[in-house]
């Protein structure tokens, strides 16, 4: 069960759990984010990586607002921020997690992969390792498999890697980035602006590991 | 932040935390349950006892189905069974408490209410004392106020009371039951089955309270 947002982290998460091994069910959700095209994103790069399965959850988070990415009169920001950023959305992997928790519930499915980042992490407090371990030990005493004896196994296997190393990783693994959406504010086609924070990292990432961006801004 | 589905339990919760001298908000779950008599029931109760605000997210957990409750092709039990039963939803206190957090935490709100039961809580693994601990620990290290060191308690203080307890407090709170609806197949006057584990258990609970069950039933 793979936890597949659009963006650049999740796509190489997904290309990751594949090269493992695994046959992989990809899970998305529509959360009232800013712009689709993430999810369209999602849908291609599941398709291009070979999931066996993608189901796209809908879930109106913008019920709750308490983030730039789901209340339009916040604001994203173009400039760097100390502490917690106005883009974190409340809660959002969490939520993310307990629907992968239940659909892998249902499929008897063991092992899930979210592509969280601790290094360039934005100051999300769910993305930290402390968290993701405290999520797996929720997990299994959540569930019929941890009732049963049976081990429900939490993977962020990008959580202690730079961007620049992410993304010489994923194109190893042949992931084509040209697919994926990371941009906070990407246009109707996916294209980028270049200036927020995910932006930011997502463009450093590229240059620092010596790799041509494939990401098309809005100015091409 | 108290969860209320529009049963007894949970009932029986908001009137505590109401008590406890919380301004309480209250959060349900449309996630594609058999009837719909549970979300009236629900809103009537916050009403009854004065929650502040009351939201109900929409999520279609029948996406993902392996339960009773949300797929139409499993039968809902008219006898007791050993292990879990059929009528548990994978994950779904795991995603009702995500969904808590996330409203608690853009309310700065740090204590979140939810009416789970150990005693009487059919085999549900999302039931049991030790999954509420791991997810208050869980809960900590996902929010800003983790973070920041505010502490956010998960109380679930029915967890180790009979049903007939349970009757016997909510009465003594002055929560009139007959708004509730615990059945997991009622009709969409709210009237309940009178077989099923859910209202087996209720009817039990009144019964060895000594108290009249104003539960409605199909025959009467």
């Amino acid at each position: 069960m793979v936890l597949v947002s659009g963006g650049l982290d999740s796509a190489t998460t997904l290309a990751l759990a594949m090269r493992e091994g695994f046959s992989c069910y990809a899970l998305s959700l529509d959360y009232g984010q800013r712009h689709g095209s993430e999810l369209l994103a999602a849908e291609k790069v599941c398709r291009m990586l070979g999931a066996l399965d993608h189901k796209t959850v809908k879930l109106d988070l913008t019920l709750f607002g308490g983030s730039a990415l789901t209340d339009a009169s916040i604001a994203v920001p173009e400039k760097a921020s100390n502490g917690i950023p106005v883009t974190y959305v409340p809660a959002r992997n969490t939520i993310m997690l307990s629907l992968a928790l239940a659909w892998a519930e249902v499929l008897d499915a063991r092992d899930i992969y979210i592509g969280v980042n601790a290094v360039d992490y934005s100051g999300y407090p769910d993305c930290r390792p402390e968290y993701v371990r405290a999520f797996e030990s929720m997990a299994n005493l959540a569930t019929k498999a941890g009732v049963e004896g049976k081990r429900l196994a939490l993977h962020a296997p990008l959580i202690r890697l730079a961007k620049s190393e992410i993304v010489k990783l994923g194109t190893e693994l042949g992931v084509d980035y040209s697919l994926t959406v990371s941009c906070y504010q990407a246009d109707s086609e996916g294209r980028a602006c270049g200036r927020c924070d995910s932006c930011r990292l997502r463009r450093e990432g590229f240059l620092s590991a010596g790799l041509p961006d494939p990401t098309r801004y809005f100015q091409d």
